[in-house]
């Protein structure tokens, strides 16, 4: 490798092998080196266009930044005996077309600035594609609710059987939820989709840069305006990974449920085979590997962002190389993200859910007992406390029945249920599922044509999601287009 | 106190005190305790208006309900032998009303629906007195670099001398971070002002109510639509838990900044003696104890998210029993973060910032070197990358002057500065910290005029962001006023 | 309340009442004040014993201080105007007999060393609480299996229907486990019971007073020597938070099973109802609250942990005023802790477990397949890989009947096993779940007498732990009844 | 590669390769490869001296495992088609000597129990590595504080000059904080080395297996004896990252003191060229990079500790697939903590402490005032509260001198401190730094024959703990060669 070119004034280049891969960012950086090759071209540019830099060093670095933009960077770039991707590019520039030259291309600049923005650049591309996920997954969840609008249910909570519903409602819960995950990365996206370029090392520069030209050249949305903020600031990549583990704690309350649900205890759902796993030992076992490791990745980004929020907590203004510490859990927060909740998708699809045991178990457990007293409530005028109690009362005898509910009214509120009219019958219609669920029709209820409801407002909800992402890609790509072409332009102008 | 409604019926109610101690959530739902009484009048009106329940109940509940509202919760509803301050209310009404009354305000609902929207209601309440306080904080911040435009002060990176910048500059950085801490929290606010009422256990319910009566009522912009999500769904809380986080470790950097500059090496800021402490022993000692204890709170509140993500993490539908642990967590996160916001702007406003000695400081350890290579490349034409080694070198000989720069452009590049016409006067000129102020016009940058561009842009967003918080104030109080207003007719309505 | 006596001479004393309550320990402070109390009067009789105070000094302060501890503190004490309690009590001994006495009480020390002290007392006697209440709870495990040594069960891995073994198996994982919670805090506990006192600001003293006659008064094994590590360590309450953070994993497992036991899907387990809770709407409910709710806690506690560990982070030597802010998650953190372990107990030994529903699901699920794959390898010579997957294709298949075991070895291995042999009823006895457990007698297996052995061994261990911890509190009792005899003594003393 | 012989019975084997790469633990399992032959090995071993494996399959097998030993793994058994390293081994060993042989290497065990055996093995000797680093680091800070007795400094609380101290009195508090990382680590140590191998999938196996015989081939003090805890247990990885966080967090204050000493405001020391970086804007810049990375991987072991806490809580016995996703933060947190000790280290070694700045710096700030206030109770009988309020009022009158005390005296004691004797000359020997240090010889105080003290125990110490490393070692080492001896006579031995 050519030498670091930063190492040569003030400091000696002699370091311990250890120290160098210790302060290297290099495994990290390859995230962001195809956009730190954007980075250069858009600054370069600018510098040209502005005139601050000869014509002729322009050409002859863009030459280069366009090979490696279109064969990709050679390996040695990597070395980690550079501190960063930024030193191995700049050295390689140096290396091809001479200091004389390469030497200019950091002018009016930072890796300071130079950084923030690779790390913006790469990450808004990264939400974008959770986005895309997000929007996937939504949208199966919603096919699978309008498929399953009438598949009764239980209902728990606490793990215990508690109402019935529908599979429908089930799964728009879940796409509700999903949704807000898809509104927070949105969100953050716009604080993301800032540039820092020109901010230098915290001070900006006193080269006549244009700060809006080089952030409009790589489809920034604006400048990250305060200079010393722009490069200081990581409460973007904290955002966004707050996002992330909030995403997959939704994720993770999913798969528990998958796991439990492929007990043959529960048997609700059969995974497909290429989700499970079985025992090395143990010929039978069909394990819910992929959602087992989906729930524990959930733990894997908490910890990332813990991890960043301790490296940030109490850093003064305005860089400390804590900061590059931060990065690579910022990367693998995202990665892991965007692949679990593409893999949940796949996982969903490929699931078989076993309907019929479903509705076995959905009277199970008393779980109709809340309809039976609202019906003591609303046909036999009781308190819906006292129905509360004599229905209570009367599971706790152990059947839900006429004379058992005859008992524990007299015990519990001194009155006469068959005298106000129960009957055996009102009592098993009260009890049916199908009933329950028939007459929670309230915005938002399990009732089919509340589901219904839901879905259409969902589904358009989605497509507008979609929508706004198709925009924003738009935007980027037909930006960075222009940059490039204006580049390809600038080396095959004449010399003069 | 009176008996708990709930246990009669399933239940035996003998419980070890130090069971139902831990059971209870009396403590932190004392929190809650006047948005439930808000919640059941709202439920009461719709359950009256829709002629779900008797008038006569209605009245005499209603009429409980509003004393309750206008002379505060008796000390009993609080016993922690409740689970929790619903039942004790409950309690607390049919001791007052009788059962035949009293045990009709829980028809249609479940504790599940009526938790989550009173904690809705009062974390909305918190998160927009934090938005106030965040819009004082970056008024003063707006004031001060107003003030201190031509400031210079000594920036830092890695807390070594770096470049000349203003204390306006400084400022405005953190002005900026706070503005998107007021972004995240308005965000975060519109997942959080969606009324689950209504969703009763997570079924929702047979009763005919009227769930955007009730969301109205309380002042909701909408209903959290699925019932079985309104009643599961925690990432509101824990949004706001991380919002929190990213807030207060902005406000533990500034902190850092204000323990640093407060030493005697520094000695860039004297903070008030209200701020301070002493030492019991150390009779010498004013110790900057204030910005200690909430650069700590950072860890406080950092850790509160990390408990109420791994609650949540791998919880199933629906409702479990652990989210009521999360929501201590949630209280003390909010109500730590509101008041550091406050306190630090308190601290901000007394402290006297030691402009002298920034000054003195500002061209100290070569930190003016930077312009001195622009310098070069600028008037002498010498690549950016070759000025900085030439400088660098020089630095590490121990002086910036003609002799050190000519035999370090030697070794280094073979080439004469003096030849190229650099002289001691040129030197001289551009190491001046004023100098490099100066030139950083571009925008983000500290020089004055750039400066004075950023603050009235700032200006005007703080006062945007002021109106945003009173139009959503004015829409709660108006309908939380109408809603009360209707309790009071009915009341005082004659009975038929 | 009497003046800040630590107000009056460096730095003013008003302060806005939010800065007091900001800055004030007290509330934390409760959990320490008797335990300063012992230490004012170990210094003060050190101070008496090396003739650093006046006797008449010495007896009047020691007079109040013996009335505090036999009256309990006055609540003045801990008006939250104080910093902390150490100057609300100082305060209050000076009131009470006056400065020119009580002004004295602080020589040779300062709240640095003797905050630590108090932390470590108190810390101590919550941690020793802890082991004991892991001992109970490990007699009960003990208990438990050697009534289930019989009791077949299944075994799960990934929640999915394993191998049987049993309820006494189970049983003795969670007390290995917990025995090694007991080890980490008995050890933790060596690492807290060394005294900082003398160590004052973090300098020690130059007045000559003996840190050994303090440390031995208060019972502790030995001194915390280096003084400044001795007032700026908190690894001890790191560690402390640390080896809860493990017991509350573990709790939290063992809860997950009592929610899943509890469920009717699986039935294994009726819980008491005290520590259960029903539905305000729901009237059939039998929730498992407490097991959720500990189960919450684990999060509790992971989160104090990363508080504590975020705040330590960083901070430079000695004393830091963050460290404060530390504190109240020490506690928080023990105290659920040491709730958790004793209601867990309880939990258990109120807790009926269903051995006839676990008996009938140990066969199920094929979960004796294992066993049939070692019998052919064993009495079939087929290699263990051949059979496990010749099983494992008649599982996929559906039955594990002779049929289908002899298609899959054809499919598989191109071999009849009924020419080898094996009949229906060899398959019958291998697939029998007791023929299973009984032939696992390795140490630490499941067959009956595996089990009983471990039992012994293990009731060994309860009773030597139990042991450590009686001559433990018997050396700090001892210690400190002869400090308070002392003291009396002095008090008694004529004087001069 | 050779196909997954585990996917060949009871799962279909065709998987997307996002879902093969989602299940892999190929990555994270380099750690254990080598283990993993060993534990092969040990098995293998045992099954053959208890004659349940044939000799000729026996011999066979073990052939290619040490071929595998002694050449290293080839690059296919990594292919992460492969769920693990496991399977991949297994393939390998089948693909070389045939199912008939190879199919038998799984007989009595489990990759549950084999894993665990693996992670316990390679963690043991990461562990050992720390103990070696933290012994060379604590005997480096004993070397410099013997060096520095006599070096005069300022100590600080809060940041502030408080007392003075000696350099060596601050080594000696990392020394003795390191020396308990130390203990930690050791204890923790005698919880992994236990041996699981033999519980199998957690119900041990009715093969006549002999645990304490593999146990003892693989150096192991123990079994882990109960079979379901064997394999379900994580909290020794859980002990051991909060070990490493714990070191980490020691090391970040460290780092966080050489970063404020390397500015030039406090230049207390000059770290060597190869640990520093310079800015590739600003010229002059020597930036303290390595200190820096190492105060934020004290943020990277915090997250990854709770990645792994929140992985395991709530998981049911025994094994889930959740546990493969804790091990790579496992080894995050050991690596980077070794890596870590080892250049902190090395730092220290090669950095130049600027004793002469602090000897400057050490009667600055009127850090002597504390000496000072105790002469006046010592030798004029004032109370100490009265001579802290005397001293910190003259100090906020801006100068400690006769005048200004005698004022302050007045002022807040009505008392003349010259008519007592106190004299220009007694407060200027009083203020002199030196003689504070001098006074302070209480065990662990400053002044220099308390130090030698100090340093003479510690150095004992530090002798004693290398001592236990060494005898583990040779333990360890003793066994496994053993072990790999009779591994080579049986693949010598003759056929029959």
């Amino acid at each position: 490798m050519p030498g670091d070119p930063l190492r040569t004034g003030r400091l000696g280049d002699a370091r311990p092998p250890q120290v160098m891969e210790f302060l290297s960012s290099m495994e990290a950086d390859r995230w962001i080196a195809d956009a730190d090759i954007l980075v250069d071209i858009a600054h370069l540019l600018m510098l040209s266009e502005r005139d601050i830099i000869d014509p002729g060093a322009a050409r002859a670095i863009m030459a280069v930044l366009l090979e490696l933009l279109d064969e990709g960077l050679p390996e040695d770039v990597f070395d980690d005996r550079y501190e960063d991707i930024h030193a191995g590019i700049e050295a390689h520039l140096i290396a091809r077309v001479g200091q004389e030259y390469g030497g200019r291309i950091h002018m009016g600049r930072s890796r300071n600035d130079e950084v923030a923005t690779c790390l913006r650049m790469r990450l808004r591309e990264e939400l974008i594609r959770q986005l895309g996920a997000l929007v996937r997954l939504r949208t199966l969840l919603i096919t699978l609710a309008d498929r399953h609008k009438e598949s009764i249910m239980p209902g728990f909570t606490h793990f215990q059987h508690a109402q019935p519903t529908t599979l429908a409602h089930y799964f728009l819960a879940y796409e509700q939820a999903f949704g807000r995950d898809f509104d927070r990365i949105r969100e953050c996206v716009a604080r993301v989709d800032q540039c820092p370029l020109g901010a230098a090392a915290f001070a900006s520069t006193g080269y006549p840069i244009g700060r809006e030209e080089t952030a409009a050249s790589l489809g920034f949305a604006k400048i990250a305006e305060n200079t010393m903020d722009a490069v200081s600031a990581r409460d973007f990549a904290l955002e966004a990974m707050s996002a992330c583990t909030l995403a997959m704690t939704t994720v993770s309350r999913m798969c528990e449920e998958l796991v439990l649900w492929s007990s043959s205890f529960v048997d609700f759902v059969h995974l497909a085979d290429p989700y499970c796993s079985t025992s090395s030992i143990m010929p039978q076992k069909k394990n819910p590997d992929t959602a087992e490791i989906m729930r524990g990745k959930a733990g894997t980004v908490n910890g990332n962002l813990v991890s960043a929020l301790t490296i940030m907590k109490g850093l003064p203004m305005s860089y400390n190389r804590d900061m590059q510490e931060l990065t690579p859990h910022l990367w693998r927060s995202v990665g892991e993200t965007g692949r679990a909740l593409l893999l949940l998708k796949d996982m969903l699809e490929t699931a078989e859910f076993n309907t019929e045991r479903m509705a076995q178990e959905a009277g199970k457990g008393f779980s109709t007992a809340t309809e039976l007293a609202d019906v003591m409530v609303r046909e036999f005028g009781l308190p819906f406390r006292t129905a509360h109690g004599i229905v209570g009362r009367a599971v706790r005898k152990g059947t839900l029945d006429l004379e058992s509910l005859e008992e524990a009214a007299r015990e519990m509120a001194g009155l006469s249920l068959t005298e106000r009219g129960l009957t055996d019958a009102r009592i098993a219609a009260a009890l049916d599922p199908g009933y329950g669920v028939s007459v929670r029709r309230t915005p938002g209820g399990p009732a089919p044509e509340a589901t219904a409801t839901a879905i259409e407002s969902r589904r358009k909800q989605c497509s507008d999601d979609e929508e706004w992402i198709s925009m924003v890609r738009i935007r980027i790509d037909t930006a960075q287009a222009a940059m490039i072409a204006q580049a390809r332009r600038l080396v095959a102008s004449p010399e003069h």
